[in-house]
């Protein structure tokens, strides 16, 4: 180069790095690898067949619709679709409200903390939660308070403090069920205490709900949205768990004075969601039975979370702690104190068995944790009992040395 | 409700409206409109059966792939297929430069912004320019300076100008090549100038050019990123013009360190764009002919562009002036001084015949306009013929009262 370049990076992401997990994707390319660490539906639950047939049905029928720009909001028959959907599977949808489609439950994130966030304004969120949602409202320039999560949802001690403390906040960022990576859902007491304080300090909730539909043990709890009254809620959603996670479509239900805001920020950034796959969608609502597909991947996900947890309760010594998922598609597992959690997951790449670190979640990056992520929609039976068992010698290994 | 809520939006977006072409886009279901407005390619232009051929294919032999999640930087093949063709087509393409796929080259235009302008630094775009761009970098919180379009490109005068007065210049957004709105290609001289002001002002230049290859007539002229020896030039391109504007692929090449930041930013908005369709895109590139299917796609518009200005010859009065582009789809017509542009926007709306205002693509979105946008991409011949011919009348009829 004559002239080599020294790029100036905006303040905003000058520090920002790629997501932990995104870049252990890029490894699992390894032969051999077993992983635990994605976030990907099980390569069985794709409706394949179903999407071959609507798909040459839609390019013989109506190609131009399909290839042609569209409007930002989204297909309309699928908006209606899923409103509906979200009516009647979960009680969501005031009359102010509206359904739109987004490229992602990802996207829906980061255009509604866009619009409602200035330079420092807080978004309060659990601690850990999930990396993109954190790494999105760190790229629109908010500062990310965490607030602990229990056993049965964020502290609301901890919250009101946060509170308190923040008159600038912006938004409460909650995955109440099957939370991302705690595995945890949120009580409907805590729920509805939660949307309590969100009136008391007058601040949104972005309730987010990627994995609701998975429920394969207990009892349904309503959602936060179900509850509002106020237009306090937004509430996200997407198909990446129970049709595609690669056709990026997702959604998102909130008062339509701010989802107007929202589609102003969506028409800039990508000025609409792929058509063909909007239609995709909306035929496969339209044709086929979604609750018995849902009810496919519940029980297989039933089925690979029991093999994973008593593949753990074989493998781990009992200093070893883990969530026991209801739902969803992840389990965290903590380490005892004494044990280097990035010296375990270190020795685990080196066996090509792939978790999370647990610091990846923290809201404050610096932060330590005890903690990993294991994902068990995607592996295979054989790689949950091979790569669990090899994790529990690691572990076995390092106490011995310890 | 009990507790009407009024929304904090962010400083960015409070002020933020829908695009006008947007929005407009919306009343095109009237029956009989003709419209003049979009930016959409000729719905002739879609390779349906190819398109069909090949997703049936990847849906039977590589669902999973098609379907799953995916890197942020796009499908491997595809970048490839695209970095060829870039090498090959445009002369583009350093050792230090890579290429990655948004999600639609709108995406690509506002990663780039984000990643580079804090609020308050500024894009110089060219005065009249793109809308989507215009909005994205408003949202971004940068200032835009717009400096004249001329005959043959920006005005070199004003640009220099603006970069004395703007040190805080992050970027200076171009479309060199058959202008939105303009319709105008920027000379080689004025291009190789513009290169040597961004050396000067140490600054960079974003290449806008979605429309770069439907050239129907004159000589191909360089792209400013093959001049690009610095690692200056960020390349932003589409298929929206050539494949499908439904399917929302686009593509960006830069200089590996700046793109290092742009997947960053791409990973928090959407993940990844659509697989399955980069995976169309790159079957598509591999198997057949793009430049034979381009070459149809400029006869069409050589068609159709002679055919609207030989009826814009034909039913404007002379005091009316209008672009004639070499290519892409857009031409720019500018009322005499003493007729108001905006009502004569409205009396075309009124007779459903829908063109864009001037003031619409005004980067100071207070100035005023004599001039509107035509497109004739998208209407059939019939429309051409009718819409240009009620234009010419309401353009007759205000001189005749003014």
């Amino acid at each position: 180069m004559n002239h080599p370049m020294n790029y100036k990076i905006s303040d905003k992401f000058v520090g920002m790095k790629p997501s932990a997990i995104r870049e252990i994707f890029k490894s699992l390319g390894t032969p051999g690898a077993i992983s635990f660490s994605g976030g990907n539906p099980a390569p069985d639950s794709f409706p394949v067949k179903e999407f071959a047939a609507i798909s040459a049905e839609i390019l013989e029928k109506n190609p131009v619709a399909a290839l042609q720009y569209s409007v930002t909001e989204g297909y309309p028959k699928l908006r209606e679709l899923v409103a509906d959907r979200l009516k009647t599977h979960f009680n969501i949808g005031a009359a102010d409200d509206t359904t739109i489609i987004t490229t992602g439950g990802q996207q829906a994130i980061e255009l509604t903390c866009k619009v409602l966030c200035n330079e420092g304004d807080v978004v309060i969120a659990e601690n850990p939660s999930f990396i993109g949602a954190l790494n999105a409202f760190r790229s629109c320039g908010a500062k990310l308070v965490g607030v602990e999560l229990e056993d049965d949802g964020i502290s609301l001690e901890g919250l009101e403090a946060a509170l308190k403390a923040n008159p600038n906040t912006k938004m409460i960022y909650l995955i109440p069920t099957f939370q991302n990576p705690g595995g945890i859902t949120t009580s409907l007491e805590k729920r509805k205490a939660v949307y309590e304080l969100a009136r008391k300090y007058d601040t949104l909730i972005f309730e987010d709900n990627p994995y609701g539909e998975l429920r394969f043990a207990g009892e349904e709890v309503p959602t936060i949205k179900s509850m509002d009254t106020d237009g306090r809620v937004i509430y996200g959603g997407s198909f990446s768990k129970v049709l595609s996670a690669g056709m990026r479509i997702g959604f998102l239900c909130a008062n339509e004075a701010l989802v107007a805001k929202i589609v102003v920020a969506k028409q800039v950034e990508d000025v609409h969601t792929n058509i063909f796959f909007q239609m995709i969608c909306a035929e496969y609502l339209s044709r086929y039975d979604m609750d018995t597909h849902i009810e496919e991947i519940r029980a297989l996900y039933r089925h690979k979370a029991q093999l994973m947890l008593s593949c753990l309760e074989k493998e781990l010594p009992s200093c070893v702690k883990f969530t026991k998922p209801e739902g969803g598609i992840f389990l965290w597992c903590t380490l005892p104190d004494g044990l280097d959690m990035n010296a375990f997951v270190k020795a685990a790449v080196a066996e090509k068995v792939f978790v999370v670190p647990g610091t990846a979640f923290n809201c404050d990056q610096d932060a330590p944790s005890q903690s990993f992520r294991l994902n068990y929609s995607m592996p295979s039976d054989d790689d949950i009992v091979k790569g669990t068992a090899i994790l529990g010698r690691i572990i076995k290994d390092m106490l011995a040395k310890a």
